[in-house]
């Protein structure tokens, strides 16, 4: 379990670096949910999601050689981004395992930020798991895993700390945060935050059908393998299992999970680009997705809901704006 | 012409109400300027323009009597939507009148923020300039102009006095401000608060190809219309000609104007969305489009480009997110 010491060691080092992302809101919104509903617009942090924080967070907690060498990561493209822009921040090599089959905005904007971008066949059966120790051990390179790393999940912390201040400067002392869950990073880092910083702010995290492996173990008290197929809609939170660091966090501070509909998903999409002018991807908007429909399964009173990322290809989300 | 104090006096009045707004900005955006960009993202003011923000100074300067009256409004769209919120959070009648052609979630917006829409023929050659003053003398509303009212103007400058306070903690001093230039109220509220506040940031209106009355303004030293058609793209800035408060504010503090082709508008609303998330109406996205594809015309250094508004229908924001 990390601390909040860490997190607010991890807010240290993002300082002049990391975007605080506004907390908005829309009365249409809240008229939908029957309940004021406010968004961490987490879409707008650099990189178009959250997880550049962990990656600054983890890049920036390394020492001076070891980071000179090199990173590494594997990813199906929003922690594949936070780490290529961390590294070319810092004037270091980072090496990017993607899916080939990834969003191509993903893989583009990977290369864009001066990553070497390796792809590999998930379909095929290719292992990046594999593929990354390789690397690791033929280039030297360092690992920085998507959530299963203290220092990544301290850093995604750092959303959660803005969260509880910007709640308080709105007088919100009690209120259900919904979280985008893939892995767990996100949503251990908020929970860890906010138990210590805001206790009346309760996180839950959401998930897509079919990828709740985070709701599936949190009911059965440990961790439960997804064991459908490997794509979907929401390709930036569909991990195969909750993590091992994140799991325990989640367990101790987040409620039940929540799970919505591919279909609910789009029409989140669709709600925040009419209501609040954000572009959100699938995955970036399940938990706005929660907050509007699934009402009925939340405590009363306010909901804090994450927009964790708007990394979507214009195709895909032209034809999810037209088809409502 | 405005005060500073006026402007700070609406920020006061503005203070736990209109959003503070974030100034955003990514290296992809950089690179295709050839300099650093950064945008004052007012898609995410309340109702999803800056107009909100002289909305809600005109409304608050009332004295309570007249305010209790109510109040009328012509608009396409965009002020109709900054007026009918202020006026529903104050709880007064607002009357907006809006052309029947307006864009379909502008009206639809309006309505659900609690304002009765009266809709005129625009091609028709119905005047709502006639239409407003027969409203205003029948029911006893105040008429709250969208851009030639000293105090929508003060309001409209509480965005420039965070750009210089944003501007100023990033270490930008002397940067050309874009602003994407209807009637002038932006325009000329940005220009007195930078002129007061960060003399270093010099402003220049942005206006689209046809539309292009300021610059022509500001070029003859004197008000010229336009004599084109009444529509176009980008319909929240389509003014027949500078106001009259407006125009002397321009011709003081700004350097010439600058024109867009709508090819290039979208174009620019495309990169907003794919680098920024953030959805922009094409009248909100003409000062991008000239930081992005007009360089040329500007001074060397950084550029602020304000991104004015949001409210797009989906089905057009789809068409052209498809034809890049």
């Amino acid at each position: 379990m990390i601390t909040i010491a860490e997190i607010e060691a991890a807010a240290d080092r993002a300082r002049g670096v990391v975007r605080r992302t506004p907390l908005l809101s829309s009365p249409v919104l809240d008229e939908i949910a029957g309940r004021p509903v406010f968004v961490k617009a987490e879409a707008l942090q650099h990189t178009g999601s959250f997880k550049f924080r962990g990656a600054w967070s983890a890049l920036s907690a390394m020492d001076d050689t070891t980071r000179a060498r090199g990173v590494v990561a594997y990813s199906s493209g929003n922690h594949a981004q936070g780490v290529a822009r961390a590294a070319q921040l810092m004037g270091v090599p980072a090496v990017i395992l993607m899916p080939a089959d990834a969003p191509a905005l993903k893989i583009e904007n990977t290369r864009a930020m001066g990553a070497e971008v390796v792809l590999y066949d998930r379909a095929g059966g290719e292992s990046r798991e594999e593929l990354g120790e390789t690397l690791q051990a033929e280039r030297t390179l360092t690992l920085v895993r998507p959530y299963d790393d203290p220092m990544v999940i301290a850093g995604q912390g750092t959303c959660g700390l803005e969260i509880a201040e910007q709640a308080a400067a709105l007088g919100v002392t009690q209120a259900t945060v919904l979280t985008c869950c893939g892995g767990g990073g996100l949503t251990g880092g908020i929970a860890t935050a906010l138990a210590a910083k805001a206790p009346g702010l309760h996180v839950r995290p959401v998930e897509p059908e079919g990828f709740d492996d985070m709701a599936r173990s949190l009911r059965r008290g440990e961790i439960v393998r997804n064991d459908g197929p490997e794509v979907g809609l929401c390709d930036a939170i569909l991990t195969p299992a909750p993590g091992n660091l994140t799991f325990p966090i989640a367990r101790a501070l987040c409620g039940p999970g929540l799970v919505v509909s591919d279909a609910e998903t789009k029409a989140a999409m669709r709600h925040a680009a009419a209501r609040l002018k954000l572009v959100l991807e699938p995955g970036g908007a399940v938990a706005l997705a929660a907050a509007l429909f699934h009402g009925d399964m939340l405590d009363p009173g306010p909901v804090i809901a994450t927009l964790s990322g708007g990394n979507v290809d214009p195709d895909l989300f032209a034809a999810i704006l037209t088809a409502g």
